[in-house]
């Protein structure tokens, strides 16, 4: 990642400053709020691909830096809906904002910063933009609801997970990357082939995610692993194990599944069964499947430091820790 | 509500048509969900004044049905989303969403439409439209923000109070008739005072809703009397009565907004309160104040069966018991 950073030193330092100046508010707490969570050390992965598509597409002008910042505030919008939704504790190694808070300034600066996205896109103009954004959020709340429906559903299946993950996740992904291709003003395959490599790659980012959440340790992680398994969220190493365990370890990864607490053992256990079915290795491969996917929809793109900088993402996405 | 509905009865079939074909979705429970919120029983005031607006105007296209049925959405979703954070239990005379299916498809559902009204919006291109709306929607949260920020604070000024009610309630009825003055391409002036007629009405509207908190009762209200009082909501009946109230009296209201149960005792007597010292009376003077400045700035307007229609409105406004 700091390899990647360098190429693109100036425009990040744009970033944050734009991330500051643009949410503007009279209400004091929107501002707290908003600077707490936005400032706890997120990767600013989907900004750092808006800017580094534009680029890599040839755009010279500056717009890229006020839609790289829209792009985190609609993410940061899902991550205050998502941390009350799961009633999570810890973010990013810091207490959550509903923890701090309470529940009610999370699902209303969430909003909030939903409108001023879409308040400063409409300032921006470009209606093509738009609709990729506006398309996205939808996607993106369908594959919330669908992953809520799922819940503790043991018989969900590899397809309906990876529609999930392709709406929560990749769909945003892949519009922060086409984002870069429409101002580059790109051709409609270019275009095209730019939002495929953001959906694969945010495939692959959430298909890691869901691997330290049972592979990680809490202190590198910033939250608690173990998360998924304890809100009942049927990810795919669960997925894939649960086709090929026992029966005696199938019946008991049903019934923690539908416990209310678990315990460490429990977990421990359950992550013993995991490893033991191959559940964490079929996933990075199948994660592994998604960056391949990915690096080939750059063919099309003429080498440069920022095709170099998106490719070393794709390798990222399968060595992070966090 | 009965003589406006004639006079647009064929735009409003149109209406409840588009807000069934412009919900979209793979996800069952989404329709569902939305389908139980928006066929509730609400009054369509805002829809409504999107479709006179229009026509006042001279707008002779069909537009407006969408945009109507877009501000519907936006209103659904922020009560979707007020019921999460008010721990709301009826809505209507019918159970929340929040108590039928609980708080997470609450907030998620409350998400989808406002991204889906955002995509609608943008597939439609009106970026005037566009930036009115996602204005209001901004401006929409923080007044709800700045409402929790307040909850409780008896040093809560009217005119704070006047911020909130503006922010949270006026500025969308103010975007619903702007639209219909976008949509009829009305000159700067007759756009401006289209605006200030929706943000008085809703400033009317609001007050009326604090008023019946305290005098309503649930069967008609189609929901708890005396909600605001128990939330800690501080609204112009009880500021009113605070600066007149004697110290016995103060100090009772005091120690009961505070309280995290309020008795059906504790009720009748603090708007016994309320009414010696007319706080209600107050209230309505200023919920009729606002209706006027409401028809003032329709004088721009030609007389029409749709101007008669917004008039109408007004008294509704004052006389509505639910």
């Amino acid at each position: 990642m700091a390899a990647i950073a360098d190429v693109i030193e100036k425009d990040l330092k744009k970033l944050e400053k734009s991330i500051d100046k643009l949410i503007t508010t009279k209400i004091h707490v929107i501002k707290e709020i908003v600077n707490y969570i936005i400032k706890s050390g997120g990767k600013r992965v989907r900004p750092i691909l808006v800017i580094l598509s534009s680029r890599l597409c040839g755009y010279k002008g500056e717009k890229h830096i006020p839609y790289a910042a829209i792009i985190e505030f609609i993410h940061t919008a899902t991550l205050l809906h998502d941390d009350v939704v799961d009633n999570a504790k810890t973010r990013r190694g810091f207490s959550t904002v509903n923890t701090v808070w309470g529940n009610e300034p999370s699902v209303l600066v969430g909003d909030f910063l939903y409108s001023k996205s879409f308040e400063l896109m409409a300032r921006e103009g470009n209606d093509t933009i738009l609709q990729v954004i506006s398309s996205a959020t939808t996607a993106l709340s369908e594959g919330e609801i669908l992953e809520i429906v799922k819940t503790a559903d043991i018989g969900t299946t590899e397809e309906e997970y990876l529609q999930i993950i392709g709406n929560k996740t990749a769909v945003l992904f892949a519009a922060a990357c086409e984002i870069g291709a429409i101002l580059g003003s790109c051709a409609r395959q270019k275009r095209k082939e730019m939002s495929k490599f953001g959906y694969n790659l945010g495939m692959a980012f959430q298909l890691m995610d869901d691997i330290l959440d049972y592979t990680s340790f809490d202190n590198v992680l910033g939250k608690r692993v173990g998360t998924d398994l304890q809100e009942g969220k049927i990810t795919l190493p669960l997925i894939h194990v649960l086709r090929s365990a026992d029966n005696e370890e199938r019946s008991y990864l049903e019934k923690i599944i539908g416990k209310p607490r678990i315990t460490a053992k429990d977990f421990a256990r359950a992550r013993k069964i995991i490893e033991k079915h191959g559940g964490i290795d079929y996933t990075l491969a199948t994660a592994e499947n998604y960056t391949k996917s990915a690096i080939g929809h750059l063919k099309i793109f003429p080498d440069s430091k920022y095709k170099e900088s998106l490719l070393g993402l794709t390798n990222y996405m399968l060595s992070r820790e966090k």
